[in-house]
């Protein structure tokens, strides 16, 4: 029956104008890196529960990621956060992402959990622990140097949770100054991807508090300073897809760290919530791919898709491959949406027709077409199914609790 | 007893290195223009109820601003909405202000009651209908320019109201070139004010969404563009006196939009609720004015202060003069303020300290300085009580129901 | 190929375990009431832009509620609202509506609009105030009887703007007195729907604030009074289906007011945004549903639903009819969730399987299962179009601009 | 000159009609529990900053406590956590804290930190983890009977993650269930405080979301039970007040967990953000109590107050002292209001006087009432700086770093 169903679907897109060939490749050039810190331990304040299974080294996160894309054939990319993935040869760490057919990908420096970064990394108010900080960041150059990595991505806790706690003019220029020192040493085919955030850990005031303060930082930086989107990192009711679009045409979006929420950063399993926003940020997306053919500049087609998830109740592995599943599934969904349709209806500011053109694409099953595009490229129709039944959760259960945390 | 009071709160601040004179200078140095609409009849979606007394034309209004400058000596202007306050003669409007001591202000361009603008005035698909906007922010450069007003504040309903609606970027780049337009007609001394909203009355997206999109905007125009922020137009639990240092720091805070507000744009006498917040903000200004002798570059001597009120249920008049002598009175308590003894704490990271060396200079009872402030300026000292005894407020009943609304 | 679909369709559910019958069977028995005051002119306190079309009585709104029911098939019942829908002859009013093939549904009454609610209703100070307002309630009851609703649909604006405005318990027990009187006045076979709203147009306080304040009314008033939950009145985040799950529990579920938001209470077409909300809160009705078969006490089969929306931009008519299709949608989806499957991975705390087993049906495309539905309905397959075909849009522009509003 | 302040002070209060003698009597009785688990190590899920000199166990933790207690004579009771604070003999630890001059006050069970409870404690699926749930809480009952305590303040982290996870209905009962068997457990004079929380950590539904939740269980349980606001725990713009009028109207008011916030639940130094909404909650509790002596019903005078904090960057022991401080100073600014003013003005529905009366009392300086009070009382008049200069801080520094932490 689901070849039936497959030719069915075909047919009905090919009489909607859309060309399901187009829509497949695209999916399959999808690349959706995972972080290593996404297999190990995590939780709230609260409490970790660990898991049994959990990483302990680098190496382990490695091959749990190397499953995530094995069964997905999306996550080729292995995203690394330093000090917890420092090791004592990159290169051999390299290599061992080599073996599992995926590389490394992003490299993420970590300012947050040195006791000397408890009153700020590059916004200290003492400067040696600005040059300490600056000195990671530095490090961290390096460190994507040695393992081919394009991307730094870049996150601070920085902040202060009380009024009057910190010189918020002076506090901005130095962090200004220790990034404008990272982009410098920065080689000229990489990219300083400036990750802002609402709130958390910092209660008062969060140093890159939206994209308006990543942006204007990349701004004066340069061009190889770009902003990174954290779907869960803005205020209730924001519209991202609209911070998107606007990126995009500045030229500006540098990637995202794709994952779910419904209150503050949950970091839940991306689309596990409000799934119709992920479509609605990937039609804009689309529609920007689509302008660039007709010659209007933005810079859609070399964003780098990331999740940045905690699982903190769910099986890590799992739980990334349902990530991808499901961001697959959202981008799938906006490449079915007819933008000439579209376009017509706004021209005419047929609202409803308009909503509807877009809505649409939505609606549609696109199981059947996720389903061939898999075969077609040698993997698992069904990615959660065949993880679970390749015994592999099974086996890493010999490490035990205790494995890597944050 | 009075007397005794000031002479103990002036001893008070010296001894804590305040000085008292400079405070009442910069106090009656405030400037805080009010809204000629905000005389008007206004109210929710539900209902506008009426108020006997309102204004029926812009004259009246003026002469009801007139009464609030009269009672708190610092809000000389009187901003204007275009058309709502369009007459054949603006010379003749602008003698009727001098004649009631008052000047007029901050022109506003009314871009969202026309039908023409249902979806959208300069971001409007139709050629036309961006055209008649660009138009009418044309005539608003020139009253202006014929009232001897150097502030041009653009607020813009744009936006809309389901996905797909409209082209994002199509839209971005027709209101830049809209206000472009506009930008290259002002005079070299005029500015233009940037005002951005969360949401209302568009739902799904917003056109001018946050700071970092009016604050982009001015930069691509020009350093005659400069954001303007409404206390009332973020999401929850925004730091409002972050952005406002942010944009001190950039030299583009153009001026301020004072009223309060629990949920949304509630648009409640300024600083009824979270007075403190208020406080916060004119904290960043002081801060940053003292910084200036410093050395240390930034637009905090340069600032456009307004309210942006609807008194749907109280009486307008009185409740401008709540408005003024609660803004005069957050800003007296940020004065008292030692910086000194903030920065030191900060330095020393001392949280507690730095925080308490802000927070009381907010705990002062600042009614005996205001008091003595007023009577050196020949004012009233308990502004609110001069005006309900002056039968102003009687006097204008006679103009009946009806008057001037949105 | 549609009944090639349909056939695939039918028996993928064959064996998933779905009986598809009992389901088009429940969807053909979904009766959601339109508002008659969604097809008069509304707005945002900005503006009202007339439509052309717009009925200029309560007749006509039945007409083009008639027209919404007549292509959809859910719609037999609407909502009035008194005094927007005073007339002479309720009687007259009832048969208009037989005679187009609907019938009056819930009577609102409507404290907000008269001048003398401008500071409360049943909550005001003056006696005087709160025995009209109650003096209106009993009118309604009257009308219901009339008009032989059973569902009187209860929405207080009463609140206060400011602290110290109003006395927050005296203003409750007043409240109460006033809706004990009219509880009392209600026949035994009558339901007094007990609505809630976070904020607007209060903006400090709103008296029944939450549906903790509408359920506790309700216990104390009796067995007739229930809660009604307006999807569009929350805070940001809140889960409304757990509200949902709550009062079904409690057998106090008595209704909804469908229209989606994206920030506030914005009225929007249902489910146009976060679609997932209301599959969720359908998936709570669904399962208590089920267990009421099981035994299990809620009051799932008795919910009063209804739409409750401004199209401020968008037609009225279709509009209208795309909300219900959109509901149709939802609820055939949550139909489709296998509730056993949820329940094993539930027991066995399986995270990913449970939330799978809900999301899944989430992703089916019941466009096939909702055209079958129509067909068997003796319904156009297609609503929207078969209204927009009809000619009725272009027979009402004779009406003119100028109808009914607010 | 400190004298002649406080007479001034004095004679102004005299002249508004309030009764200064009675103010400080009030403050005087003021009890602010403190928690145990606020001195040791606490942060977010990013980073716990273990701070130097923190208690070891619960003895030392009761020994910072008095220190609290010693210096602002408004905090003699010790909240403890349990197992935090599980001792072999608490026979023995009630002992410690009445030579320290303070006693142990609520209980609070732990049912979230142990593995067993990952999906769940009271509400797990698997009734022996209920039933070890439920025999913690009567271990609990039994505590508080040893240790001569009246309160069991209980918090749930009990919720889901995803959609689907739980069965919302079925764990609403066992929930009931497991908290009946403790209610019954209780001594006649004992008091179940019932705590909800918006979310975190359970991030998709939390079971006891709001306070009618809370409020519902304790009516069905009983009348020992009873509702506890977290002043931290609510939606953004909720208006607690309000929450607190209702539940006093209700009696059902059990206490409060004092803390500031500006995100979600920041567990920040009471009053520290927004002071102006624990002065009007205050307003709300002082207001009721003057009406018990009408007459009127309500529970305002058997309140449980705590702090409920985490000091992740700051000393524990002087956060604490200032969050005491910072309640005294609302708490007295609070009972200079003006009821009669306030009241009259609600009568004649003027909206600026009635909010001028309220607003005015929390402009005063009560610097000098606190003064005078802390005078009469025998304590330091400057309970911070008193502390700073005991030496106590510099003494506990050999205890070294890794305490007692979450």
């Amino acid at each position: 029956m689901s070849d039936q169903i497959y030719q069915i679907f075909e047919q009905q897109q090919k009489e909607r104008g859309v060309d399901v060939e187009e829509v497949k490749l695209r999916i399959k050039q999808l690349n959706i890196e995972t972080p290593s810190w996404g297999y190990g331990d995590s939780g709230t304040r609260f409490k970790v529960f660990q898991q049994e299974g959990v990483p302990r080294d680098p190496f382990e996160k490695i091959e749990d990621a190397a499953q995530v894309h094995k069964y997905t054939g999306n996550s080729p990319g292995v995203a690394i956060h330093i000090p917890w993935d420092k090791v004592d040869n990159y290169e051999e760490l390299k290599q061992h992402a080599k073996e599992h057919e995926v590389h490394l990908g992003a490299v993420n420096p970590n300012l947050f959990q040195h006791d000397d970064y408890k009153f700020g990394s590059v916004t200290n108010a003492d400067p040696a622990i600005r040059r300490k900080a600056t000195e990671h960041l530095l490090e961290c150059v390096d460190i994507a140097r040695t393992v081919e990595s394009k991307n730094l991505s870049l996150w601070f806790a920085d902040g202060t949770n009380y009024p009057g706690q910190g010189d918020l003019r002076k506090r901005k220029h130095w962090m200004e100054e220790c990034l404008r020192e990272m982009y410098l040493a920065m080689d000229e085919d990489m990219r300083m991807l400036i990750e802002y955030k609402f709130f958390e850990p910092a209660f008062y005031h969060t140093e890159l508090a939206d994209w308006g303060m990543a942006y204007n930082m990349a701004q004066k930086l340069g061009p190889k300073a770009e902003v990174l989107v954290d779907t869960g990192h803005h205020p209730q009711g924001t519209n991202i897809e609209h911070i998107v679009a606007y990126l995009l045409d500045e030229q500006r979006l540098g990637g995202f760290h794709f994952n779910s929420r419904k209150y503050a950063d949950d970091d839940l399993i991306a689309a596990a919530h409000n799934p119709y926003e992920l479509f609605l940020i990937f039609y804009q997306i689309v529609q920007a791919q689509k302008d660039r053919s007709h010659g209007i500049r933005n810079n859609a087609e070399n964003i780098a898709y990331m999740l940045d998830q905690c699982h903190n109740l769910e099986p890590k592995i799992p739980a990334m491959i349902r990530s991808i599943t499901n961001v697959q599934t959202l981008y799938a969904k906006a490449l079915l949406i007819n933008l000439e349709e579209v376009n017509e209806a706004q021209e005419k500011n047929d609202i409803l027709c308009a909503e509807h053109a877009v809505r649409k694409a939505f609606e549609f099953d696109v199981t059947p077409l996720l389903r061939v595009m898999r075969e077609e490229s040698g993997l698992p129709v069904d990615p959660m199914q065949a993880y679970l039944n390749s015994g592999y959760g099974e086996k890493i259960l010999s490490r035990g609790k205790g494995g890597a945390s944050w």
